[in-house]
């Protein structure tokens, strides 16, 4: 690949076929090997890292061991399957993970038939896996294995806890591998996490076990001690076999803990494994980022480093020389403590993205007001929920496309209430290259059909910060929705006094004629560069940033359809059910007949790419704007001609 | 109340002071009486009615001991709260529950300060009563107690399990109470419920807990013994506390099972456990329906059973003369069997509402084919996808507003892989007496901006057998959502032979002038009579039926708005993003410029009632459609006159 050498062993294996026949001792130097390409790879090209160091010895085992694709194994985020995806036909290919038109940085079913079941949000390998396990039952594929590799922080959601409910009494061929190196991309969190840390610590499960039937097995025989060791035994016994244990409480088989980078160690339990039949799973403790130092040391800063010197461990920052305009989220995790200072009504919760929405600022400066509560979308949303009927104004933060999981909450225990909820919606629209599992590209269609919801975007910073001001005043009564992008905003000096918007008011960019232009949010400065374009030509739209998708400013509209015949809307959203169709109902209701063109993400699955390329796919870039109003300019040039 | 007397002692009691006035003695007496109060009002005026039986005691012990409204109870689902509502000021209007403009069949905030948390859909009480204990912990309010009161059904959900794992490492006062009846609607299922009636039944937790002592304290001494007695001390010791029960593992301190029907005994725990801070759970264990032999005996027919003689416990059915057309549910309960029976790739998955579905009929035929997975919508998507994978075809049968908690599955499993799962989406539209917790009122906005999707509803029984037909045909390789609404449909003779539909082919129902309706589902039979009432004045309009939300029909769309400049779009959906907004974008992108009235759900929350007055009320029954059209010719007549 593309300058990187893979070692002799790895540079063999181009199916797992390839893999299983070298000798087991050989192994451990197959996964050296393996982890050094990794670390080549990414070094140079970024991606995920510490993810994929961290379960090396597991994938090199699985493949070892199973009998893949026929045995079927699903990744559970799949940000730590670029082994599997090495090992699996992709080795040459891997310098293209994440780019536009490459590998994707997740497993994914159209690419390869390893991969099995298509991932990138956490926790549905369990419920995959048993869906696959159940077919095979049903059609008597009775040596065919189905494997789940889930993380501990994975496990903090509700939805492995729904399908582990199911698996205990399915009777079905599944193996779930709990890779539990107490880590999310933060550090995970909540009383699962110590539970775990319980039972691979002092008084490990196992060690229990050992211990109390050695202690039996010594007890001399006399009445009083057969009874003792008789009852103790069927206490024990149910005790250990069906109450002790939290998974065997729900019905699995649980074995371990062992160490999951002793890559024999995990290759002779998989062999035992593969004849036990029925819901079962194995436990193994591994270190995100094993192998590489710094990785180990630093996990969430390592999660996803960017490149970096393989050697000095030097990670590649651009360097400017002009102040640059700070991320969106960095935005938001400043901004909210200046406000909580003023406003002691003010809480933020994350659901385990303390880092990526930067709420960690708060969570250090005000621990009894910021939390995070794990991977748990849904009840970020309706603990939030209760927070604010107590007069609480709590800040939910969450991610678009994560927001998905949590969709009734918002419904039923927030809007149907009117509830007053904060929800910052980070990563809306296209996120780049994480792909289309994180694409932010529904939540205004999904956002705008509920009642009570306001929907708002800014365009800036500066419009940011005006929206979480307005969103927290005493006199805001309704849920708030404010979406924003992934990444770098557009004002270097962004820390500007904050100021009230009147809710559902938009406002005016550029006065114009011919066509008015009509925005939500970031795409806004696409629309002001197509104008400065345009103005080179002599064309002249009027631009208009809406901000609100509901409630739309109706008194703007009014006036926009009254001047202009032609509109275009522009979003990073879905067009359908989205601001443009919102702009259409005003107009439908209102009886006006402007011709209107709706940009924004097409009806189709995106796939990932750097913003920019997929901006200009989408066709909602500043070129595509300005293509759209020549257009029609053109247009109606013809229509007066004919 | 209208002709219903409460016994002595609960005739006097208006709020939970009043209750708190009476001797500990007379507690069973109010229970007796509240019991047989609830009896009399459900027989009458219908309701919901097992669940509320099942907690007489505890809901009496909870007033009793807590301080009400300071206290905060928050009781989840929240049918089982009757006793509740009639003991907290609600005693003489509870004839009105579930009726128009009267009181709402489940908690809900606008209703009563002691109603602290407005819930419907199950297992939401943690999140909410956690937040709530988060609140007074940050305040300062020592003394505040938060009580979530939560079936053994409900935990079967993820959003508990999330709850709990934010609980355990929270400090904060919060007490859940598990109602632990076996039960949801239908017999509770999994392995969470085996695991709870392990608890419950021989080898109880805590009989184990005292035989252990028990036995340790007759242990005579001796090296050896001291050794065991030591060494078992501290791994029992070690097991108790941490890792043998659920709950405990999770970080909340574990109290019973307790018999949930003696009064006293409730109380008694309650009392203690106000002293006791930070999270913990209480475990009791209640008969569904308790109290009243039938409902005890057959917990699902008595959990609504409709107005009853509550003498002879016969449930009152209208009869009829003729044949009446079947609910929708049992239309595709028996359709499902149908065609799984020609087609051996057909599963048939539900979420806890196997007698509501009715998929009980083929989970009764083929055991191994239909599944209910307990409360669990999300893993009740993801492992359909994952049947989906193997080449099976999935019928996910899930209420309209509860598939709003399966939404990211729907989205990241299922669109995103463009997976065959087919979604029957049943009580789509407003529900009628459940009220807006239950309304079906988002699915189309929320489905159709996903890629991928078919999105489809029948206006009458054949079309629902010929959609479900073509849904699991192999040409078929789309996601494909059926909606269709709570109870009957128009055909008596419904067993129709079935037929393909080309997907996204639209119908004509009528052909006519001036204006056309273009309805989806079951309101087509509204503007069918519509039609009816208009041509008795000389009005012709025509009338579409669409079926298909996406993919549109274009070509008939075409037809359309060449022939009509006026058009009604009809859907029971919300007019915000719905099918309207659909037909608007077509227009949009194909320069249609017609006049559109939009009729559907409104963009607010719609409360309960019968369904013909919600109808009415939102202004999209056959009188409100007959208006439009009216409105629409005379405004046309005008308009040529001017």
């Amino acid at each position: 690949m593309e300058g990187i050498e893979a070692g002799p062993l790895l540079s063999k294996i181009d199916t797992p076929a390839d893999l299983k026949k070298l000798k087991k001792e050989e192994l451990q130097l197959v996964c050296n090997e393996l982890r050094q390409y990794i670390i080549d790879c990414v070094s140079v090209h970024g991606g995920h890292f510490g993810a994929s160091l961290g379960v090396v010895e597991l994938t090199v085992a699985l493949h070892y061991v199973l009998n893949t694709p026929y045995d079927q194994l699903v990744w559970d985020v799949g940000h730590q399957a670029y082994g599997h995806k090495i090992l699996t036909g992709r080795r040459e290919n891997f310098h293209t993970n994440r780019k536009y038109k490459g590998l994707s940085g997740f497993p994914k079913r159209s690419e390869s038939e390893y991969d099995t079941f298509g991932v990138g949000h956490s926790s549905t390998s369990i419920s995959a896996a048993l869906g696959m396990a159940i077919a095979s039952k049903y059609k008597g594929e009775k040596d065919r294995m189905h494997v789940a590799v889930i993380g501990d922080g994975a496990m903090t959601a509700g939805l492995p806890f729904e399908a582990l409910n199911h698996a205990g009494v399915s009777n079905a061929n599944l193996l779930v591998i709990l890779n539990d190196n107490n880590m999310s991309i933060d550090p995970n969190v909540g009383a699962l996490k110590e539970y775990l840390t319980d039972i691979t610590t002092s008084h490990t499960y196992n060690k229990l076990r050992d211990d109390i039937w050695k202690l039996m097995g010594k007890l001399p025989y006399g009445d009083l001690q057969r009874d003792l060791a008789s009852k103790l035994q069927a206490s024990v016994k149910g005790m250990l076999s069906k109450t002790s244990n939290l998974f065997e409480a729900l019905g699995l088989r649980y074995f371990g803990p062992i160490d999951g980078h002793n890559v024999l160690k995990v290759t002779e339990i998989l062999e035992h494994l593969k004849d036990i039949p029925g819901p079962k799973l194995l436990h193994i403790k591994t270190v995100k980022g094993k192998g590489y130092d710094l990785a180990e040391k630093d996990q969430t800063l390592w999660h996803a480093p960017g490149t970096f010197d393989k050697v000095t461990g030097k990670i590649n920052k651009k360097t400017f020389d002009a102040p640059q305009p700070p991320k969106y989220q960095d935005v938001f995790g400043h901004t909210i403590i200046e406000l909580a200072k003023e406003n002691d009504k003010i809480m933020g919760i994350t659901p385990a993205m303390p880092s990526g929405s930067s709420l960690k600022y708060m969570m250090a400066e005000m621990p009894d007001r910021a939390f995070d509560v794990g991977i748990a979308e849904q009840h970020a949303v309706t603990v939030s929920a209760g927070l604010a009927t107590q007069g609480m104004r709590p800040f939910c933060n969450i991610y678009s496309s994560f927001m998905q999981r949590a969709y009734d909450m918002v419904v039923h225990d927030v809007a149907i209430q009117n509830l007053p909820v904060v929800f910052c919606l980070d990563r809306a629209g296209l996120v780049g290259e994480d792909g289309p599992t994180h694409h932010g590209a529904y939540d205004i269609a999904y956002m705008r059909c509920i009642p009570n919801m306001i929907v708002s975007s800014p365009m800036n910073e500066a419009e940011l910060r005006n929206l979480m001001y307005t969103s927290q005043l005493d006199e805001t009564k309704n849920p708030f929705v404010i979406r924003y992008p992934r990444g770098q905003g557009v004002m270097p000096e962004w820390r500007t006094p904050m100021q009230k918007i009147e809710i559902g008011k938009g406002r005016i960019i550029k006065e114009g004629e011919d066509v008015a232009i009509l925005t939500i949010g970031h795409p806004g400065n696409f629309a002001v560069a197509a104008c400065k374009e345009l103005q080179k030509e002599g064309l002249n739209p009027a631009h208009y940033d809406l901000r609100f998708a509901k409630p739309l400013d109706e008194e703007l509209l009014h006036d926009i359809a009254q001047k202009f015949d032609r509109i275009i809307t522009v979003e990073d959203g879905t067009i359908v059910g989205g601001f443009g169709s919102a702009v259409l109902e005003f107009f439908a209701a209102n009886s006006y007949k402007p011709t209107v063109n709706m940009l924004g993400i097409p009806d189709r699955i995106v796939e990932h790419g750097k913003p920019e390329q997929l901006h200009a796919e989408c066709h909602y870039d500043a070129k595509a704007i300005a293509e759209a109003v020549r257009d029609m300019v053109s247009k109606n040039v013809v229509k007066e001609l004919l």
